[in-house]
Protein backbone atom coordinates (compact mmCIF):
# COMPACT_ATOMS: atom_id res chain seq x y z
CA UNK A 1 0.00 0.00 0.00
CA UNK A 2 2.67 2.53 1.12
CA UNK A 3 4.14 1.77 -2.63
CA UNK A 4 1.75 3.91 -3.85
CA UNK A 5 1.92 6.64 -1.99
CA UNK A 6 5.47 7.25 -2.65
CA UNK A 7 7.29 9.50 -5.12
CA UNK A 8 10.11 8.72 -7.17
CA UNK A 9 13.02 10.77 -6.12
CA UNK A 10 14.35 12.97 -9.14
CA UNK A 11 10.81 11.81 -10.86
CA UNK A 12 8.47 15.61 -12.38
CA UNK A 13 5.32 14.51 -11.25
CA UNK A 14 1.51 15.83 -11.75
CA UNK A 15 -0.85 16.01 -8.73
CA UNK A 16 -3.48 15.30 -11.46
CA UNK A 17 -1.93 12.02 -11.72
CA UNK A 18 -3.00 11.29 -7.82
CA UNK A 19 -6.65 10.40 -7.52
CA UNK A 20 -7.55 11.81 -4.16
CA UNK A 21 -10.81 9.50 -3.85
CA UNK A 22 -8.34 6.49 -3.56
CA UNK A 23 -9.81 3.99 -1.14
CA UNK A 24 -6.76 1.40 -1.83
CA UNK A 25 -8.08 -2.43 -1.34
CA UNK A 26 -10.67 -1.06 1.27
CA UNK A 27 -14.33 -2.27 0.68
CA UNK A 28 -15.69 -0.27 3.83
CA UNK A 29 -14.42 2.60 6.13
CA UNK A 30 -15.28 -0.37 8.92
CA UNK A 31 -12.97 -2.76 7.81
CA UNK A 32 -10.27 0.12 7.20
CA UNK A 33 -10.79 1.75 11.05
CA UNK A 34 -9.87 -1.64 11.87
CA UNK A 35 -6.78 -1.78 10.59
CA UNK A 36 -5.99 1.76 11.68
CA UNK A 37 -7.09 0.97 15.25
CA UNK A 38 -4.31 -2.56 15.32
CA UNK A 39 -1.78 0.09 13.31
CA UNK A 40 -1.88 2.89 15.94
CA UNK A 41 -1.35 0.24 18.81
CA UNK A 42 1.82 -0.65 16.53
CA UNK A 43 2.73 2.45 16.30
CA UNK A 44 2.02 3.42 20.23
CA UNK A 45 4.78 0.76 20.83
CA UNK A 46 7.50 1.59 18.58
CA UNK A 47 7.25 4.95 19.85
CA UNK A 48 8.11 3.34 23.53
CA UNK A 49 11.15 2.06 21.59
CA UNK A 50 11.98 5.21 19.81
CA UNK A 51 11.87 7.25 23.43
CA UNK A 52 13.61 4.63 25.44
CA UNK A 53 16.37 4.01 23.00
CA UNK A 54 17.09 8.13 22.88
CA UNK A 55 19.02 7.05 19.68
CA UNK A 56 17.07 8.24 16.87
CA UNK A 57 14.39 11.14 16.22
CA UNK A 58 11.31 11.43 13.87
CA UNK A 59 10.30 14.44 12.62
CA UNK A 60 6.92 14.16 10.24
CA UNK A 61 5.79 17.54 8.35
CA UNK A 62 2.10 18.05 7.15
CA UNK A 63 0.97 20.43 4.34
CA UNK A 64 -2.69 20.01 2.95
CA UNK A 65 -4.96 23.26 1.26
CA UNK A 66 -6.78 24.52 3.78
CA UNK A 67 -9.06 21.84 4.68
CA UNK A 68 -7.00 19.47 4.25
CA UNK A 69 -6.83 17.16 6.92
CA UNK A 70 -3.83 18.27 9.04
CA UNK A 71 -5.44 18.85 12.16
CA UNK A 72 -7.62 15.89 12.02
CA UNK A 73 -4.50 13.56 11.26
CA UNK A 74 -2.95 14.90 14.09
CA UNK A 75 -5.93 14.14 16.33
CA UNK A 76 -6.89 10.64 15.01
CA UNK A 77 -3.29 9.33 14.30
CA UNK A 78 -0.74 10.88 16.01
CA UNK A 79 -2.93 10.96 19.25
CA UNK A 80 -2.16 7.41 19.69
CA UNK A 81 1.58 8.24 20.58
CA UNK A 82 2.61 9.09 24.34
CA UNK A 83 2.43 13.15 24.46
CA UNK A 84 5.11 12.83 26.82
CA UNK A 85 7.52 12.04 23.56
CA UNK A 86 5.23 14.61 20.67
CA UNK A 87 6.21 17.94 20.28
CA UNK A 88 3.90 19.39 17.98
CA UNK A 89 4.56 22.84 16.13
CA UNK A 90 2.11 24.71 14.16
CA UNK A 91 3.57 27.37 12.02
CA UNK A 92 1.44 30.17 11.33
CA UNK A 93 2.32 33.87 9.83
CA UNK A 94 6.10 34.59 11.24
CA UNK A 95 6.35 36.92 14.30
CA UNK A 96 8.25 40.00 13.57
CA UNK A 97 11.37 38.28 15.38
CA UNK A 98 10.62 35.61 13.51
CA UNK A 99 10.90 37.62 9.83
CA UNK A 100 14.31 39.28 11.26
CA UNK A 101 15.39 35.66 10.59
CA UNK A 102 16.12 33.49 7.88
CA UNK A 103 13.23 31.40 7.45
CA UNK A 104 15.00 28.42 8.84
CA UNK A 105 15.58 29.88 12.00
CA UNK A 106 12.02 29.31 13.96
CA UNK A 107 11.90 25.99 11.98
CA UNK A 108 15.48 24.27 13.58
CA UNK A 109 13.82 25.53 16.71
CA UNK A 110 11.07 23.02 16.85
CA UNK A 111 13.25 20.36 15.67
CA UNK A 112 12.48 16.78 17.97
CA UNK A 113 15.64 15.84 20.16
CA UNK A 114 16.50 12.07 20.56
CA UNK A 115 13.89 9.77 21.42
CA UNK A 116 11.31 12.45 20.43
CA UNK A 117 8.37 12.87 17.68
CA UNK A 118 7.99 16.46 16.44
CA UNK A 119 5.29 17.32 14.36
CA UNK A 120 5.08 20.47 12.02
CA UNK A 121 1.48 21.36 11.19
CA UNK A 122 2.86 23.56 8.06
CA UNK A 123 6.68 23.96 8.17
CA UNK A 124 8.94 25.61 6.05
CA UNK A 125 7.12 24.60 2.87
CA UNK A 126 5.04 27.53 3.58
CA UNK A 127 8.04 29.65 2.60
CA UNK A 128 7.51 28.01 -1.09
CA UNK A 129 4.03 27.56 -0.85
CA UNK A 130 2.19 30.83 0.25
CA UNK A 131 4.99 32.66 0.21
CA UNK A 132 5.45 32.22 -3.58
CA UNK A 133 1.64 32.19 -4.53
CA UNK A 134 1.24 35.30 -2.67
CA UNK A 135 4.48 36.82 -3.82
CA UNK A 136 5.53 37.98 -0.02
CA UNK A 137 9.03 37.65 -1.48
CA UNK A 138 10.89 38.32 -4.42
CA UNK A 139 11.08 35.40 -6.90
CA UNK A 140 15.32 35.19 -7.04
CA UNK A 141 14.48 34.79 -2.79
CA UNK A 142 11.95 31.77 -2.60
CA UNK A 143 13.11 29.84 -5.40
CA UNK A 144 17.00 29.50 -3.98
CA UNK A 145 14.87 28.18 -0.75
CA UNK A 146 14.48 24.78 -2.10
CA UNK A 147 18.02 24.31 -2.09
CA UNK A 148 18.65 25.91 1.19
CA UNK A 149 15.56 23.51 2.44
CA UNK A 150 17.13 20.51 1.03
CA UNK A 151 20.60 21.05 2.84
CA UNK A 152 18.43 21.70 5.93
CA UNK A 153 17.24 18.66 6.43
CA UNK A 154 20.06 16.87 5.43
CA UNK A 155 21.79 17.78 7.70
CA UNK A 156 18.78 16.95 10.12
CA UNK A 157 18.78 13.61 8.76
CA UNK A 158 22.80 13.30 8.88
CA UNK A 159 22.24 13.85 12.73
CA UNK A 160 19.90 11.09 13.56
CA UNK A 161 16.66 12.66 12.62
CA UNK A 162 14.11 10.11 10.65
CA UNK A 163 12.21 12.66 8.22
CA UNK A 164 8.72 11.69 6.99
CA UNK A 165 6.57 14.70 4.80
CA UNK A 166 2.88 14.05 3.83
CA UNK A 167 0.62 15.67 1.69
CA UNK A 168 -3.00 15.70 2.22
CA UNK A 169 -4.56 15.22 -1.05
CA UNK A 170 -7.62 16.34 -1.07
CA UNK A 171 -10.08 17.57 -4.16
CA UNK A 172 -11.12 20.95 -4.97
CA UNK A 173 -14.67 19.98 -4.54
CA UNK A 174 -13.80 18.40 -1.18
CA UNK A 175 -12.67 21.32 -0.09
CA UNK A 176 -15.72 23.10 -0.92
CA UNK A 177 -17.51 20.95 1.48
CA UNK A 178 -15.61 20.89 3.95
CA UNK A 179 -15.58 24.68 4.14
CA UNK A 180 -19.33 24.68 3.89
CA UNK A 181 -19.19 22.50 6.77
CA UNK A 182 -17.51 24.61 8.83
CA UNK A 183 -19.53 27.51 7.54
CA UNK A 184 -22.81 26.14 8.51
CA UNK A 185 -21.94 23.76 11.67
CA UNK A 186 -21.80 25.79 14.93
CA UNK A 187 -19.02 23.74 16.70
CA UNK A 188 -17.18 23.98 13.53
CA UNK A 189 -17.46 27.87 12.61
CA UNK A 190 -14.64 28.63 14.71
CA UNK A 191 -12.39 26.94 12.48
CA UNK A 192 -13.92 28.99 9.54
CA UNK A 193 -11.27 31.61 8.22
CA UNK A 194 -13.10 34.25 5.77
CA UNK A 195 -9.34 34.61 4.15
CA UNK A 196 -9.28 30.82 2.96
CA UNK A 197 -11.82 31.93 0.36
CA UNK A 198 -9.08 33.89 -1.24
CA UNK A 199 -6.72 31.11 -1.18
CA UNK A 200 -9.17 28.82 -2.42
CA UNK A 201 -9.00 31.04 -5.73
CA UNK A 202 -5.66 30.56 -6.23
CA UNK A 203 -5.86 26.64 -6.32
CA UNK A 204 -3.96 26.61 -9.40
CA UNK A 205 -0.98 28.30 -8.07
CA UNK A 206 -1.14 26.29 -5.27
CA UNK A 207 -0.90 23.29 -7.05
CA UNK A 208 1.96 24.30 -9.39
CA UNK A 209 3.67 25.54 -5.61
CA UNK A 210 3.09 21.78 -4.52
CA UNK A 211 4.51 20.17 -7.51
CA UNK A 212 7.37 21.49 -7.64
CA UNK A 213 8.20 21.63 -3.96
CA UNK A 214 7.66 18.03 -4.15
CA UNK A 215 9.77 17.20 -7.30
CA UNK A 216 12.58 19.29 -5.89
CA UNK A 217 12.81 18.10 -2.33
CA UNK A 218 11.71 14.46 -2.18
CA UNK A 219 14.85 12.61 -0.93
CA UNK A 220 15.05 9.10 -0.16
CA UNK A 221 16.37 10.96 3.28
CA UNK A 222 13.15 12.75 3.42
CA UNK A 223 10.77 11.68 1.41
CA UNK A 224 7.36 13.23 0.22
CA UNK A 225 4.16 10.87 0.46
CA UNK A 226 0.73 11.62 -1.55
CA UNK A 227 -1.74 10.87 1.03
CA UNK A 228 -5.26 10.50 -0.92
CA UNK A 229 -7.16 12.32 1.31
CA UNK A 230 -11.16 12.84 0.80
CA UNK A 231 -11.87 10.22 2.65
CA UNK A 232 -10.63 10.72 6.24
CA UNK A 233 -10.40 6.93 7.47
CA UNK A 234 -8.27 6.32 4.53
CA UNK A 235 -6.49 9.15 4.71
CA UNK A 236 -5.54 7.94 8.98
CA UNK A 237 -4.90 4.46 7.42
CA UNK A 238 -2.28 5.37 4.76
CA UNK A 239 -0.29 8.05 7.24
CA UNK A 240 0.02 5.11 9.97
CA UNK A 241 1.05 2.70 7.48
CA UNK A 242 3.77 4.81 6.41
CA UNK A 243 4.76 5.66 9.70
CA UNK A 244 5.02 2.11 10.68
CA UNK A 245 6.93 1.36 7.89
CA UNK A 246 9.26 4.15 8.50
CA UNK A 247 9.70 3.30 12.20
CA UNK A 248 10.57 -0.35 11.21
CA UNK A 249 13.46 0.67 9.36
CA UNK A 250 15.05 2.55 12.40
CA UNK A 251 15.56 -1.13 14.45
CA UNK A 252 14.42 0.15 17.57
CA UNK A 253 14.94 -1.75 20.70
CA UNK A 254 15.31 -1.17 24.43
CA UNK A 255 18.80 0.07 25.17
CA UNK A 256 20.72 -2.78 26.94
CA UNK A 257 20.49 -2.36 30.39
CA UNK A 258 23.55 -1.81 32.54
CA UNK A 259 25.53 -5.69 32.84
CA UNK A 260 25.33 -5.32 36.37
CA UNK A 261 21.83 -4.30 36.97
CA UNK A 262 20.92 -7.41 38.87
CA UNK A 263 23.59 -6.99 41.63
CA UNK A 264 21.84 -3.35 42.63
CA UNK A 265 19.90 -4.22 46.19
CA UNK A 266 17.30 -2.23 47.00
CA UNK A 267 17.35 -0.73 50.49
CA UNK A 268 13.68 -1.39 52.96
CA UNK B 1 -14.82 12.05 45.69
CA UNK B 2 -11.83 15.35 44.65
CA UNK B 3 -13.57 16.65 47.95
CA UNK B 4 -11.26 13.95 50.04
CA UNK B 5 -8.16 14.92 47.63
CA UNK B 6 -8.11 18.89 48.62
CA UNK B 7 -6.27 20.34 50.59
CA UNK B 8 -7.85 22.98 52.75
CA UNK B 9 -5.53 26.40 52.24
CA UNK B 10 -3.40 27.59 55.27
CA UNK B 11 -3.55 24.44 57.00
CA UNK B 12 -0.51 22.25 57.67
CA UNK B 13 -0.81 19.42 56.98
CA UNK B 14 0.90 15.29 57.21
CA UNK B 15 1.07 12.96 54.21
CA UNK B 16 0.49 9.85 56.72
CA UNK B 17 -3.02 11.24 57.17
CA UNK B 18 -3.47 10.04 53.67
CA UNK B 19 -3.90 6.85 52.72
CA UNK B 20 -2.16 6.03 49.50
CA UNK B 21 -4.29 2.77 49.01
CA UNK B 22 -7.36 4.62 49.65
CA UNK B 23 -9.81 3.48 46.60
CA UNK B 24 -12.76 5.54 47.20
CA UNK B 25 -16.50 3.55 46.78
CA UNK B 26 -14.58 1.19 43.54
CA UNK B 27 -15.50 -1.99 44.55
CA UNK B 28 -13.31 -3.24 41.23
CA UNK B 29 -10.66 -2.28 38.49
CA UNK B 30 -13.02 -2.49 36.16
CA UNK B 31 -15.68 -0.28 37.59
CA UNK B 32 -13.08 2.26 37.79
CA UNK B 33 -11.64 1.82 34.58
CA UNK B 34 -14.84 2.37 32.89
CA UNK B 35 -15.50 5.59 34.78
CA UNK B 36 -12.03 7.07 33.81
CA UNK B 37 -12.67 6.24 30.25
CA UNK B 38 -15.89 7.79 30.39
CA UNK B 39 -14.22 10.84 32.26
CA UNK B 40 -11.72 11.09 29.31
CA UNK B 41 -13.66 11.56 26.43
CA UNK B 42 -15.50 14.37 28.58
CA UNK B 43 -11.83 16.12 29.07
CA UNK B 44 -11.05 15.42 25.65
CA UNK B 45 -14.51 17.30 24.63
CA UNK B 46 -13.71 20.15 27.39
CA UNK B 47 -10.08 20.46 25.97
CA UNK B 48 -11.44 21.19 22.32
CA UNK B 49 -13.70 24.32 24.00
CA UNK B 50 -9.96 25.35 25.69
CA UNK B 51 -8.68 25.62 22.41
CA UNK B 52 -11.11 26.76 20.48
CA UNK B 53 -11.99 29.65 22.65
CA UNK B 54 -8.41 30.91 23.42
CA UNK B 55 -9.44 32.09 26.35
CA UNK B 56 -7.64 29.93 29.40
CA UNK B 57 -4.73 27.95 29.35
CA UNK B 58 -4.32 25.30 31.62
CA UNK B 59 -0.94 24.09 33.87
CA UNK B 60 -0.81 20.41 35.08
CA UNK B 61 1.78 20.21 37.63
CA UNK B 62 2.76 16.35 38.38
CA UNK B 63 5.30 15.56 41.75
CA UNK B 64 6.01 12.43 43.43
CA UNK B 65 8.99 9.97 44.49
CA UNK B 66 10.10 8.06 41.88
CA UNK B 67 8.58 5.54 40.42
CA UNK B 68 5.13 7.16 42.15
CA UNK B 69 3.53 6.97 38.42
CA UNK B 70 4.27 10.50 36.91
CA UNK B 71 5.06 9.41 33.45
CA UNK B 72 1.75 6.73 33.53
CA UNK B 73 -0.41 9.32 34.57
CA UNK B 74 1.14 11.19 31.80
CA UNK B 75 0.41 8.56 29.11
CA UNK B 76 -3.09 7.01 30.66
CA UNK B 77 -4.65 10.36 30.97
CA UNK B 78 -3.27 13.21 29.26
CA UNK B 79 -2.88 10.49 26.57
CA UNK B 80 -6.30 11.92 26.05
CA UNK B 81 -6.20 14.92 24.94
CA UNK B 82 -5.35 16.16 21.12
CA UNK B 83 -1.71 16.35 21.02
CA UNK B 84 -1.68 19.50 19.23
CA UNK B 85 -3.17 21.33 22.23
CA UNK B 86 -0.83 19.69 24.59
CA UNK B 87 2.86 20.79 25.57
CA UNK B 88 5.11 18.09 27.99
CA UNK B 89 7.97 19.24 29.60
CA UNK B 90 10.13 17.27 31.34
CA UNK B 91 12.15 19.17 34.02
CA UNK B 92 15.48 17.25 34.69
CA UNK B 93 18.63 18.58 36.28
CA UNK B 94 19.19 21.94 34.99
CA UNK B 95 22.01 22.62 32.23
CA UNK B 96 24.81 25.25 33.09
CA UNK B 97 23.03 27.50 31.13
CA UNK B 98 19.57 27.23 33.16
CA UNK B 99 22.01 27.16 36.58
CA UNK B 100 23.25 30.94 35.09
CA UNK B 101 19.13 32.12 35.35
CA UNK B 102 16.83 32.22 38.51
CA UNK B 103 15.34 28.87 39.23
CA UNK B 104 12.19 30.14 37.87
CA UNK B 105 13.75 31.15 34.31
CA UNK B 106 13.02 27.69 32.62
CA UNK B 107 9.86 27.33 34.16
CA UNK B 108 8.33 30.42 33.18
CA UNK B 109 9.22 29.85 29.17
CA UNK B 110 7.13 26.61 29.66
CA UNK B 111 4.14 27.60 30.67
CA UNK B 112 1.27 27.07 28.27
CA UNK B 113 -0.61 30.11 25.94
CA UNK B 114 -3.90 31.07 25.64
CA UNK B 115 -6.01 27.84 24.66
CA UNK B 116 -2.79 25.15 25.60
CA UNK B 117 -2.79 22.62 28.44
CA UNK B 118 0.75 22.27 29.85
CA UNK B 119 1.94 19.59 31.72
CA UNK B 120 4.88 19.75 33.61
CA UNK B 121 6.74 16.49 34.56
CA UNK B 122 8.41 17.42 37.75
CA UNK B 123 8.70 21.21 38.07
CA UNK B 124 9.59 24.31 39.98
CA UNK B 125 8.95 21.87 43.32
CA UNK B 126 11.92 20.24 42.65
CA UNK B 127 13.72 23.23 43.84
CA UNK B 128 12.53 22.87 47.15
CA UNK B 129 12.02 19.37 47.19
CA UNK B 130 15.53 17.50 45.95
CA UNK B 131 17.53 20.69 46.25
CA UNK B 132 16.35 20.46 49.88
CA UNK B 133 16.64 17.00 50.94
CA UNK B 134 20.41 17.17 49.15
CA UNK B 135 21.30 20.88 50.19
CA UNK B 136 22.15 21.15 46.32
CA UNK B 137 22.03 25.20 47.75
CA UNK B 138 22.15 26.80 51.22
CA UNK B 139 19.06 26.95 53.54
CA UNK B 140 18.58 30.86 53.07
CA UNK B 141 18.24 30.23 49.74
CA UNK B 142 15.43 27.99 48.87
CA UNK B 143 13.41 28.90 52.46
CA UNK B 144 12.97 31.92 50.18
CA UNK B 145 11.63 29.88 47.21
CA UNK B 146 8.05 29.31 48.76
CA UNK B 147 7.13 33.41 48.22
CA UNK B 148 8.89 33.21 44.67
CA UNK B 149 7.10 30.12 43.69
CA UNK B 150 3.46 31.20 45.45
CA UNK B 151 4.32 34.77 43.52
CA UNK B 152 5.08 33.27 39.91
CA UNK B 153 1.83 31.19 40.35
CA UNK B 154 -0.01 34.04 41.45
CA UNK B 155 1.25 35.80 38.10
CA UNK B 156 0.19 33.06 36.14
CA UNK B 157 -3.40 32.85 37.65
CA UNK B 158 -3.98 36.49 36.99
CA UNK B 159 -2.97 35.66 33.75
CA UNK B 160 -5.55 33.04 32.39
CA UNK B 161 -3.15 30.17 33.67
CA UNK B 162 -5.64 28.11 35.31
CA UNK B 163 -2.79 25.74 38.02
CA UNK B 164 -3.62 22.32 39.13
CA UNK B 165 -1.07 20.77 41.24
CA UNK B 166 -0.88 16.73 41.92
CA UNK B 167 1.17 15.06 44.51
CA UNK B 168 0.91 11.16 43.49
CA UNK B 169 1.09 9.58 46.98
CA UNK B 170 2.60 6.02 46.61
CA UNK B 171 4.06 4.30 49.96
CA UNK B 172 7.68 3.22 50.63
CA UNK B 173 6.52 -0.33 50.10
CA UNK B 174 5.40 0.42 46.69
CA UNK B 175 7.95 2.13 45.42
CA UNK B 176 9.91 -0.91 46.55
CA UNK B 177 7.66 -3.13 44.36
CA UNK B 178 7.79 -0.80 41.58
CA UNK B 179 12.12 -0.72 41.70
CA UNK B 180 12.15 -4.25 41.41
CA UNK B 181 9.56 -4.68 38.78
CA UNK B 182 12.14 -2.03 36.52
CA UNK B 183 14.94 -4.32 37.69
CA UNK B 184 13.65 -7.32 36.70
CA UNK B 185 11.26 -6.82 34.21
CA UNK B 186 13.33 -6.15 30.24
CA UNK B 187 10.98 -3.93 28.77
CA UNK B 188 10.94 -1.59 31.76
CA UNK B 189 14.90 -2.05 32.85
CA UNK B 190 15.61 1.46 30.58
CA UNK B 191 13.57 3.43 33.23
CA UNK B 192 15.80 1.03 36.31
CA UNK B 193 17.86 4.23 37.54
CA UNK B 194 20.69 3.13 40.19
CA UNK B 195 20.73 6.77 41.98
CA UNK B 196 17.05 6.42 42.69
CA UNK B 197 17.94 4.12 45.30
CA UNK B 198 20.29 6.74 46.82
CA UNK B 199 16.79 8.55 46.96
CA UNK B 200 14.94 6.15 48.25
CA UNK B 201 17.23 5.86 51.78
CA UNK B 202 16.00 9.68 51.81
CA UNK B 203 12.40 8.88 52.11
CA UNK B 204 11.88 10.35 55.81
CA UNK B 205 13.71 14.04 54.57
CA UNK B 206 11.63 13.82 50.86
CA UNK B 207 8.20 13.61 52.94
CA UNK B 208 9.00 16.21 55.28
CA UNK B 209 10.13 18.55 52.19
CA UNK B 210 7.28 17.74 50.73
CA UNK B 211 4.92 18.50 53.57
CA UNK B 212 6.32 22.10 53.82
CA UNK B 213 6.08 22.76 49.82
CA UNK B 214 2.59 21.35 49.80
CA UNK B 215 1.04 23.22 52.77
CA UNK B 216 3.28 26.55 51.95
CA UNK B 217 2.49 26.78 48.38
CA UNK B 218 -1.41 25.59 48.64
CA UNK B 219 -3.52 28.75 47.17
CA UNK B 220 -7.29 28.51 46.34
CA UNK B 221 -5.87 29.68 42.68
CA UNK B 222 -3.05 27.15 42.81
CA UNK B 223 -4.16 24.49 44.88
CA UNK B 224 -2.15 20.77 45.42
CA UNK B 225 -4.43 17.38 45.10
CA UNK B 226 -2.88 14.35 47.03
CA UNK B 227 -3.79 11.14 44.74
CA UNK B 228 -3.76 7.95 46.34
CA UNK B 229 -1.54 6.09 43.96
CA UNK B 230 -0.84 3.07 45.02
CA UNK B 231 -3.53 1.77 42.57
CA UNK B 232 -2.51 2.87 39.53
CA UNK B 233 -6.36 2.69 38.32
CA UNK B 234 -7.59 4.96 41.31
CA UNK B 235 -4.99 7.06 40.48
CA UNK B 236 -5.85 7.78 36.52
CA UNK B 237 -9.50 8.09 37.59
CA UNK B 238 -8.50 10.55 40.52
CA UNK B 239 -6.77 12.92 38.77
CA UNK B 240 -9.63 12.95 35.51
CA UNK B 241 -12.09 13.53 38.11
CA UNK B 242 -10.06 17.03 39.48
CA UNK B 243 -9.18 18.06 35.95
CA UNK B 244 -13.09 17.49 34.69
CA UNK B 245 -13.72 19.50 37.74
CA UNK B 246 -11.33 22.13 37.22
CA UNK B 247 -12.23 23.08 33.32
CA UNK B 248 -15.70 22.57 34.58
CA UNK B 249 -15.74 26.22 36.56
CA UNK B 250 -14.09 27.78 33.40
CA UNK B 251 -17.04 28.81 31.50
CA UNK B 252 -15.95 26.98 28.05
CA UNK B 253 -17.14 27.16 25.06
CA UNK B 254 -17.08 27.43 21.13
CA UNK B 255 -16.01 31.63 20.28
CA UNK B 256 -19.29 33.54 18.97
CA UNK B 257 -19.25 33.19 15.21
CA UNK B 258 -18.39 36.62 13.21
CA UNK B 259 -22.38 37.84 13.15
CA UNK B 260 -22.04 37.74 8.89
CA UNK B 261 -20.42 33.90 8.99
CA UNK B 262 -23.35 33.17 6.69
CA UNK B 263 -22.97 35.35 4.21
CA UNK B 264 -19.73 34.32 2.76
CA UNK B 265 -19.93 32.80 -0.36
CA UNK B 266 -17.53 29.95 -0.81
CA UNK B 267 -16.52 30.29 -4.61
CA UNK B 268 -16.29 27.17 -7.11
Amino acid sequence: MTQSLTLSPGKRFRLDEFDPDDRGDFKSKKEAEEKTAENLRRLKALQEMLYAQQKHSLLIILQAMDAGGKDGAIEHVMGAFNPQGVQVTAFKAPTPEELAHDFLWRVHKATPGRGMIGIFNRSHYEDVLIVRVKELVPEEVWRKRYDHINAFEKLLADSGVTIVKFYLHISKEEQKARLLERQQTPEKQWKFAPGDLEERKRWGSYMEAFEEALTRCNKSHAPWYVIPSNRKWYRNLAISEVLIKTLEKLDLRYPEPPPDIASYVIPD
